[in-house]
């Protein structure tokens, strides 16, 4: 069985927050598709759960962090019927829903960054779960709508989850507090993603 | 090691009842799409297996059930063989396979939803695993052939089986005996599937 | 916890170069499809280690083997670079491409088998099992940018896998020695994959 030390209360606050974000990105998807009520809900829990489903699948923590505490599908859920109902005006596009996403990424990579870490995993093993905990219910919803994820494809994304895991193993090497990591990671993430969506930039390609 | 209490005798039997349905179902897609002999029985095993073997990965039942007992994964290669060969006058609309395909969404609600609730899970967890059970092997199996799986976007679906999993709930909860629990679940998400298909109704889009 | 029995030394050097080819052709897929650098490198490693990594999640192998030894995302992450900036002239149905890849089948269809044997899987597992490590990746690759995986429809590709798969079954009932099971496993079904495609062979359709 693999414990997990919890992370402090206001990143567990921000977790849920990025919970109810990527579950809005998700039935937001869902209504652009035409998709009915249990398509949007669907949508929301992968887009939201997904990621870190996998990465405890692949690291053997069961149950999975979305089983162990429930208020993160129950968020999901709601926030998937919320949207269908009541989130038609919404745009994907919309700079405040890209700013929230950005802090979701940001949250997400450090807390896969986090979990890999206290299982013992190596540097590129922390690398690997911390982008896979934060784009993987993203590329699992894409797949289920059968488009190109845009972690394959968009301006800066997964690349800002990188640049945030790579933080958190530079930090970590030099022995820097909790506090300073936790922060220092998320901001990395996030802050990243948002300039290379200001600046328009790109990965070569 | 989670150790799953066996179902009655009849529900297992329902069980590879189930199993060779879902196969079948997959194969007819492989029809569809023109795929060759492997392909059938790719696509056979993926829609009858691949629900269960996702929910065992994420609860981490190891073997998943679909190792532990082979007659599930010979029953869908042996369907997958056969429809691939004589199968082909079977048309995907026909009346009697959408009323087997929703029995088997019945019975593969109803194990799923047993399987989680002996795993300990929440209330919550049981719905999506219950779920995840009955259709993640079509959506599966959609993914495979970049399709949008229909528990995204077909009439009363994903929706029956959730019926059948909160049936699970409320007479678990009112101390019903596993009897009626069982036989209750299945009636309730097959019968639900069905009068959908019969009367056309749809969730609001 | 699962412990594997190592492979020879010259088994496990073909499981490093079967890593590399792999995630050549995930790396070239993403060049065809346009896809940036990061999609270059997720396609790499997907391509690479996504068979291993659905494997060692069903079996319950944690941490996975690419998680366990780090030289197999490393390998996949580095060629993913090295094809983005320097293999622009490669084409993906060059001769030697495709005889490297069958080569990775075959170690792929070898390594998949002789780990769930050790697991203790039956017969019908240990096909399923060496099949999915074999072309788990690349099917997942192709879910990713939206394609048909062409373990659906290419030219005997996953039935080589198969007939390699079948061979371990046969040898291992005759009592054969470690040495002759495991160059018999890749010879076969390195060979068939190369027979197949030098003959244009199809599985009936």
């Amino acid at each position: 069985m693999i414990t997990v030390i919890q992370l402090p209360a206001a990143v567990h606050a921000l977790d849920l927050f990025g919970t109810a974000v990527f579950a809005l990105t998700g039935a937001l998807r869902a209504l652009t598709r035409k998709l009915d009520l249990m398509g949007a809900v669907v949508l929301a829990v992968v887009t939201a759960l997904g990621g870190g489903m996998m990465r405890d699948a692949l690291i053997g923590r069961h149950p999975p962090a979305a089983f162990a505490d429930q208020t993160y599908l129950l968020i999901a859920i709601v926030v998937g019927i919320a949207v269908f109902f009541w989130g038609r005006t919404i745009r994907e596009q919309e700079s405040w829903l890209i700013t929230f996403d950005a802090i979701g990424l940001g949250v997400f990579t450090l807390v896969g960054a986090w979990v890999a870490d206290q299982t013992g995993l190596g540097n590129i093993g922390i690398l690997f779960i911390a982008m896979l905990t934060a784009t993987g219910g993203g590329a699992l919803r894409a797949m289920l709508v059968a488009e190109i994820p845009f972690i394959l494809k968009k301006e800066i994304y997964a690349s800002a989850s990188l640049f945030g895991a790579l933080t958190y193993l530079a930090l970590s090497a030099l022995d820097c507090s909790n506090t300073v990591i936790i922060w220092s990671v998320m901001l990395m993430t996030t802050g990243s993603r948002l300039l290379a969506w200001r600046l328009h930039l790109n990965l070569p390609r």
